[in-house]
């Protein structure tokens, strides 16, 4: 597998403006979109710092993903995103070493890349996930 | 403030020997320096993901830091720390902005850089690090 950047930061607020004024006011940095995944139950926003995104994740539905992760856990750093060559392949590779996947498949994520999570219980307890920007080739 | 880069992601593990093994073998990156911050009470692994680092911290005191985060959050990602022009400076402002700091002056960490610490208190539940790398100028 071939790790390129870490993609982004997943990051689950309770407040998403909030939030962005925090980053914005006391790290200068810009908010460049707000997009909202209804699969996923959240909105999200973006900031870039080098070659990184941070995306901070408001959730819109208690039951969704990120709503029980803020109820269980409290707000904090959601998971880790890198940036791979050729997602299929790496998802392939991921599980034949022994990894559990909690997507076989790449699908559609924020911003139009294609993503797929690994399971915690495989990964040191990082919620990791894999993504490939098909867009810019 | 001037943010240039994510000079790491600190991830707070069990048993380092066993993660640094999981980064190598799964994701093809290399554990180039492994050091011990006694002050800190940890033993940390470091690889390279573009421009960002992966700081894995093992406790090497239950009573320590890290050992506490993992008794109580379990296995995870602990900190993310930005890297900064100008760290007493940064911060400075942090502070004037009604950011509660909790190292008011840089001490040193791992890899020789200046660093400090803001409280997750201030920053919507991420533990965040400020690095400046004087080493390099």
């Amino acid at each position: 597998m071939e790790l390129t950047h870490i993609e982004h930061i997943g990051i689950a607020v309770k407040n998403l403006d909030a939030a962005i004024s925090y980053y914005e006011s006391v790290f200068g940095l810009r908010c460049y979109a707000v997009e909202e995944v209804k699969e996923q139950k959240v909105k999200t926003a973006f900031f870039m710092v080098g070659q990184t995104k941070i995306e901070l994740l408001e959730s819109t539905d208690a039951e969704g993903p990120i709503g029980k992760f803020i109820e269980k856990k409290g707000e904090g750093i959601h998971h880790l995103a890198f940036a791979v060559k050729n997602l299929e392949n790496a998802l392939e590779e991921t599980e034949s070493k022994g990894i559990q996947l909690i997507d076989k498949l790449p699908r559609k994520g924020a911003e139009g890349l294609d993503i797929a999570f690994l399971h915690p219980k495989s990964t040191f307890g990082v919620l990791t996930e894999l993504c490939e920007n098909k867009n810019n080739k």
